[in-house]
C-alpha cells in the first residue's frame, strides 16, 4: 500500500528518498538532535538523526565492520581503544571482538545513547555492559585534549559536520594533531569520511589531505553501504604499519576467534577495500586542509 | 526550488526516489519501452526506461568500464566481440578501445538506439560510426542461435528480465549454452547481474548458479554505481583463463593505449573487484538454475 | 525542514498528497482499520483511516456543521436522533446542541471510538459523557433493521464504501428503505456523499438517484472542506419539509442558543449550500440505483 | 504506474502535491516566469507557472466563470471591459460572451500569451481573434495610469503577488484608486483573491479591507476550484449596484444567449456565491490596508 507514513530524506537538493514506514518505534528530540527510529520493510529498524539515515538493521554490519576492522588489523595488537561518537554501540561491539583491555566510547549525546541502548539491542548486543567498556558522555575533542592516556586505535565514528553541529571541530588538523599525540607508536586513527562517489567526494578529499599534514601514512578505503545508497569512504591514518602491508595470513589468524560473527569483512577483502576507482584516487590530492579557522563545509 | 517536475523511481516497494528534473530532453515510447531522457543536477543527462534509471552521464563510465574491461582482459586477445543489448552505445565504445576486428551490437529496440544516437553523443562518442561496428536490430537470442560466427567475448548488457519483457529468455541455461557454443576456446561471457546488496541479491545468485551449469569458470564481481544507488554485480564466465589469474602487469600493458580515456578501471582495481563481501560470497551458491521453463523472476 | 516523516495520501491515481508530520500521536490498527493520528502544521491534529484523511482539527467544524445542521433544521423539532458511524464524536457534539431527548451513535469500531475519546477531546468535547447519549458498538445496518424505535433524524456519517469495507451495505436502496421505515413523519436522513467536484462525482450521483427511489424529497448540497482539498457533497432526504423551504427566520431563532459555538453554518448560508454548480446539478440525475446486489463501487 | 514524471507543487510548507504527468507539452521559461504545460489524468492539460498550478482543462471553467460573470452582471450593461493579466485567454472568452464593444487584455508576459495561444486553444476558443479584442503587452498598472479611457468592468486576473514578482503593485490602495478613477459610474472591479479557507485567508482579508478604502460597495464571494484544491475567494468592488441586489430574473434574461456555453454559473448560483462561511465573514474585517509602501506579503 502506497498510503501511510514515509520518511523523506533529502539525499541532495535534486534527489529525495521516501522510505515507507512499517512501524513507528520512537520519535523525539535529544538536546543535540532529532531522533526518528522506525522500521522499514527492506532495512528493518532504521535510525534517522536530523533527517539523515544513520544506521539500518539490515546492513549496519557493513558500515561497522568496515569502520573498525581495517584499523584494528593495522595495529599489531591493540589494547586500549577509544571511539569518538559511536552512539548505537555497534562500533563498540566490533572493537570488543578483539582482546583489548579497555574500550572507551565518548559520545556527547547521552539521551541518544540511552535510546539506542533501550531500543536497538541488535546493534550493541550488550557491548555497553562489557566490563572492558568505559562509556563517557562528553565532547570528544575536550575529552581527548584533557586526557593523558595513550591509545592504540582511535575510531572516529561521527555524524557529518553540519554547520553548527557538535562534530564540526572534530575534523580539523588541530584536532588530528591531538589525536596523533594520544596514539602509541603503532597507533592508528580511522575516520568515517562520507561519500566515495564521483559527484560528492569533497569531504573525503579534505579529510585525506588534512590527515596527511599530521600522519606519515594515510590511506582511503571504501565499502558500499546499501542503506546509505552509496559507496562509503573511510580514511585510515597510521603512525606505524601501512594497512596494505598487513599480511592476509596475519588477518586470517587474528580473525579466527570471531570470524563466524562477521558478515562483511574477510582477510581477502581487506586489501581490496584499499583499491580505489581511478576517479577517486585522482581526486583525493585535490582536497584542502581543514583547520579550526577553516572548518569543514558540508554540502547539504 | 522544490517545485517543478521530478522523476519518481520505485526502487523497491518501500523506497521511492524523486529526481529533480533540470531539463526535459525527450519523453516518448518505442515499440518496446517508455523512454524518458532528462537532465538532473547531480547526474547530468539521465535515461530512464520503463521507469527505471538506465544510465546517467555523471557515472555511466563506472558501469560501462566495469562491464567491459574485466571480460576483455580475461581473454588474451579478443578480435570478434558481440554485445547483447547495449542501447546507448557506451558498451560498444569501451569494446572498441581494443584492437578488435569487429564488434557486433544486437539490440531489439531500433527506435531506442536511434534516440540514443541523436540525444546521447556523450555515451557513444561516435562508436556507431566506427568501421569495425556491426549494428543489428534483432532479438539477441534468435540472432545468436542462427549465427555461425565464433566470438571471443560476449557482453550481455540487457535490461532486467521484467515479466513479459524482451530480455527474459536471455538469462536461461539454454541460452547460455548457445552462448558457450558460439565462443572461441578462450571465450568469455560477461553478464550484468543487477544488485549486489545484502537484501536484494537473488538475481545475481541465480545467474551465477545457472552459468556454473554451463561454463568451467564463473566469477562474480562488483562495482558501486552511484546513479543506481547500489553496489552492482556482474558475472563473468570463462572457457579459458580465470579472471583473477590475469597478471596486473599484462593488464597494465594492454591498458597503455587508452588508459587516459578511463575513469574507473585500473590494473590495480581489476583483482579487487572480484573480492566480495562475505555475505555475498556465501549467498551465491544458494541460487537456483534459470531455465526456459523456469525463467527469471524479477522482484519489482 | 523538508526531511522527516510525511503522511502520503493517494488522493487519486494521479495525485498524491504529502503532509509533513509535526508530531506523532498514535499509530496502530483496530479490528477494522489502520489508524494514524498525527499533528500537521496547517491542519493541527489529523486523523487518517486506512490512508485517507478523516478529520483535521483546523476545519472539522466545516464538515460536521455542514453534515448535521441542515438536517436538524429541516425537521421542525427533532427529539430522537441516530448517527450511523461518527467515530470522533463531533457529529454527536453537533446533534447535542439541540434540545433532543436522546442521541444514539452506532459505530462498528469500538477501538477507534475509544482512541478518539482518549486522543481527540477537541472533537467530542465531552459529548460521549452527555446523559442523552446512547453509544452502541454494532453494525449500523443490523442495528437499524432490528430496532423498533422511531427517529426524527438519521445522520449517515460513514467512511467511503471501500470494497470489502464495513460501510458497503449502508448505501443501498434496501438499507435506505429500512431507514425510511424507522423515521417519523417529518423524518430526515442525511448522507455524507463524498466529492462534489467535476471529475469525481459518481458517488453522490448514485446516492442521490438511490435515495429518490425511496424518499419523496431529495436534495444535494455542498460545502468546501479545506482539509479534504475538495468541495464535499451531502444528500438530504426528507419525508416532510423541503430543506430549501425552511425559513431563514426559523433557523435564526433556533440557532440563537448555540450560535456562538458555530464557525461555519449560519441561517444565511443554509439556503446557499443547496445552490449547486451547473455541472453538478446536471450530473446528479445520471447516477444509477445502488442495491444490495449492485453495491457501490469506490474509485480508489 | 507509479514510476515516471510528476509535478511537485508546494501547496504549503507542510503539504506537497504530486501530480502524475501523462504527457509533456511544453517546458520553458519566459522573461517573467517558468512555464510548464503538461497533461494530467484527472485534470487534462494543466498549466503551472513558477511551480504553482494556474489552470487545468477539467475545471478552468469554474474559475473563469466565477471570476467574470458576477462582475459583468453587477454592471447593468457593460460595453468597455479591461482585463489585467489573463494570460490563457479564458477570462477574455467569458467577457466576450456579452455584447461588449471592446475588451482590452493587458498582460505583461507576451511569450506566455503566445504559448497559451498556440498550446491551449481549449482555453481561449479563438477569443484572441475576436474583432472586439484589444490585446496589449504591458505592465497593467502603467497602462491604466496612462489610459484616459473609461471602463465599465475591470477584471483583475493576476498571479499571486510573490515578492519581486510583476503583480505586487497591482493590489495596493493606490492602484485601486487608479482603477476607481477609470471606471464609469456603474463601474465594477473584480479581483481574484486567492484562498477562502479557514487557515490561509490573510490575502483576501487584506484585499477586502483595502478595496473598502476606495469603493462604496465591496463584497467577497467564493467558489470551490477543484484543481486548486481549495475554495477560492474573489472580491467585487462596485461604484453602482450591489451584486447581491441584482435580480435573479435579470441574470436569467441576460444569460439566455450563452447559457448553454456555461458549466458553472447560473442565475440561482449568483446569490449563493456571496453567502460566506461564518469564519470567513468574521475574518474579513481583520485585514490590513495594502499600500505601495506596505505591499502584499505572500505566504509561500
Amino acid at each position: 500500500m502506497l498510503e501511510g507514513t514515509w520518511y523523506l530524506e533529502k539525499h541532495t537538493d535534486s534527489l529525495l528518498f521516501l522510505h515507507k514506514i512499517k512501524r513507528h518505534i520512537y520519535h523525539g528530540r535529544t538536546a543535540y538532535q532529532k531522533v526518528d527510529l522506525v522500521e522499514i520493510e527492506a532495512f528493518g529498524k532504521t535510525l534517522f538523526l536530523d533527517g539523515k539515515i544513520q544506521s539500518a538493521q539490515v546492513d549496519e554490519f557493513i558500515y561497522h565492520e568496515a569502520l573498525v576492522h581495517p584499523a584494528m588489523m593495522t595495529h599489531p595488537n591493540p589494547k586500549n581503544v577509544i571511539i569518538l561518537g559511536g552512539g548505537e554501540g555497534a562500533t563498540l561491539r566490533e572493537v570488543l571482538r578483539y582482546p583489548v583491555d579497555r574500550a572507551t566510547m565518548v559520545d556527547i549525546d547521552e539521551q541518544l545513547v540511552k535510546l539506542c541502548e533501550a531500543y536497538m539491542p541488535e546493534w550493541h548486543e550488550g557491548a555497553f555492559y562489557d566490563e572492558r567498556t568505559n562509556l563517557v558522555f562528553a565532547d570528544a575533542r575536550s575529552y581527548l585534549e584533557n586526557s593523558n592516556e595513550t591509545y592504540d586505535v582511535i575510531v572516529s565514528d561521527l555524524t557529518e559536520p553540519l554547520e553548527g553541529g557538535p562534530s564540526v571541530m572534530l575534523f580539523t588538523k588541530e584536532f588530528y594533531q591531538v589525536a596523533y599525540d594520544r596514539l602509541s607508536d603503532d597507533g592508528v586513527l580511522v575516520v568515517q569520511s562520507a561519500s566515495a562517489d564521483p559527484y560528492y567526494n569533497d569531504f573525503v578529499r579534505d579529510v585525506f589531505v588534512t590527515l596527511r599534514e599530521v600522519f606519515p601514512k594515510v590511506k582511503v578505503y571504501h565499502a558500499p553501504v546499501f542503506s546509505f545508497q552509496m559507496d562509503w569512504a573511510f580514511t585510515l591514518a597510521s603512525k606505524g604499519r601501512d594497512p596494505e602491508e598487513v599480511a592476509e595470513e596475519e588477518i586470517g589468524r587474528r580473525l579466527k576467534d570471531f570470524e563466524s560473527k562477521l558478515r562483511f569483512y574477510t582477510e581477502e577483502l581487506h586489501g581490496a577495500l584499499f583499491k580505489l576507482p581511478k576517479f577517486l584516487k585522482e581526486a583525493l590530492p585535490k582536497g584542502r586542509v581543514i583547520t579550526d579557522e577553516n572548518p569543514p563545509v558540508w554540502f547539504s
